[in-house]
């Protein structure tokens, strides 16, 4: 079966990886990034939200490759000019990135909504292909720690970088959050549903706790697959393994396949691994770590492949 | 008569000349420098106080002294990122000074007072004067112009270069406006009041529109002294003459002595016009016209000699 439209649900860097890899492959009608918003958060007056200006930036070819996040060749005065005042910066404002901010938040204000909001920037950063928010709604992905009590996400993330010990995660606003019209849609009319090799718990759930997601994604009978964010027990980036073992949960391709439950049909573990073994689940073995651009179009194009090849095995 | 307390009300750049002089002479304990807010406004969700940072800028030494306002060697990255958006980019906004709007629109924000704000900017920056809103409340200057009907302030003054006719000006909320208790009380404890050489009509009728203010400054039997912006018939930046024309007032001195009416006991011409001639109101000539810091402080002097003068004159 030719695939016709994509919809991949995804965090920040590591999904922004895969997002590059199959924007190379897919034609703008083609793929649909929805993008988790629980990460969002308000600081100084400004609407902040770390994913989806990831997956922009690196969408437009703007990101800092050395962060994989952020623009590159960006400065610091304003934060620099933050300090002189006695601010604690412990979140880094670029004086680029701050323009995203505050046209964002600008347009928040007038009552537009941030779908509104990232079509007018990927519109304004060339970006073909559309990138989605998770929701129009803000949702609060909340992190409790045995050291901190309940800390924000970006709290949790930067400000301690993810080093407390989780105990539990919420997401706040979740139940009362919708789906925007554009994500149904997206959803209602694509092919196959990718999940990129993002943090399941932070970067994932907060997209499928979103009320209707769930039904959205299991209404539809097509195929369903994630991609491991885990290889040899480890997280590529990030704290995903580091959250399993605190969350007692092993750190395995296996896990995360359990984790995501009947919401995939299919997983893309690495090829280091062994196979998970799950009832009913359909797996595929990748080259899953993506270094270099060619890794990232060489990962989308084994998952293309299978998705095509899907109805025929 | 020795003074003790001085209240000087001002505007932006003229003003803080002005108040750059008095404060090098002055202890902290003897002046007060109250600023119009009239030309606050709202961008890209930021409270944007342009007097106000005039004024603490070039108290604490970080103005640019070419522009006379804003930050000494800022850039305008953010400004060039919000075009790439394509935002019409009308209002400098330097990368340095983002951090003041940020940190004031958040304080705000989370409840607190314009005052306690400027509190905060000024004893982190080491200016020991104190520095005052006119009011904790929003007014907002607003220019009736014959080409483009009524506009803010800054879409007069910045985005138009205040090239548009005034026909007439409002003191928006001028009338639901309370002097805040520091202002009240400075004023009720000054020897002096001085008007700063700021425009009459956009800079130093806002603060004198505040509801309560003329009370205030009539009740102190003190001298209360205005200096001439005007010198020669022209401004000496700006459109105060070009305003006064186009209220069919002459542009000289002694228009503006009888702008400010029963408000002021004395004035300071510049020794190049003659003495404005209006019953009952004291008269100083001075060089007025401020190049250097010298020059400010010179003018200062003589002001202040003059005051000290006042009761055996």
């Amino acid at each position: 079966m030719a695939i016709k439209r994509v919809v991949l649900l995804v965090g920040g860097v590591g999904g922004a990886k895969l997002a590059y890899g199959l924007k190379e492959l897919l034609r703008p009608d083609q793929l649909d990034v929805v993008v988790n918003t629980g990460d969002d958060f308000w600081l100084y007056g400004l609407r902040i939200c770390p994913d989806l200006d990831t997956i922009v930036y690196t969408l437009s070819g703007l990101v800092d490759r050395v962060n994989g996040w952020g623009i590159m060749h960006d400065s610091m005065r304003t934060l620099q000019a933050l300090q002189r005042f006695g601010e604690d910066t412990w979140f880094r404002l670029g004086d680029l990135d701050i323009a995203t901010h505050l046209l964002r938040t600008e347009m928040l204000r007038n009552g537009q909504t941030l779908t509104q909001v990232i079509a007018r920037l990927t519109t304004q950063l060339n970006i073909e292909h559309r990138v989605l928010p998770m929701t129009d709604h803000e949702v609060a992905t909340l992190v409790d720690t045995v050291e901190h009590g309940q800390l924000g996400f970006q709290q949790y993330f930067v400000r301690h970088r993810w080093q407390p010990t989780v105990s539990a995660i919420h997401y706040s606003g979740a139940e009362q959050a919708t789906l925007s019209p554009q994500v149904a849609e997206a959803i209602q009319t694509a092919d196959a549903i990718i999940i990129g090799p993002s943090n399941p718990w932070l970067s994932v759930a907060p997209i499928l706790a979103v009320n209707g997601m769930r039904g959205a994604l299991l209404a539809r009978d097509v195929p369903r697959v994630a991609v491991t964010p885990i290889i040899g027990g480890q997280a590529i980036k990030g704290p995903t393994a580091k959250i399993m073992h605190e969350l007692n949960i092993p750190p395995s391709s296996e896990q995360v396949a359990a984790f995501y439950g009947d919401i995939i049909n299919g997983f893309v573990y690495d090829q280091q691994d062994a196979a998970p073994s799950i009832a009913g689940l359909r797996v595929l073995s990748a080259q899953t770590l993506m270094r270099t651009d060619h890794d990232k179009i060489a990962l989308a194009k084994t998952v293309l492949g299978w998705l095509e090849a899907w109805g025929s095995s």
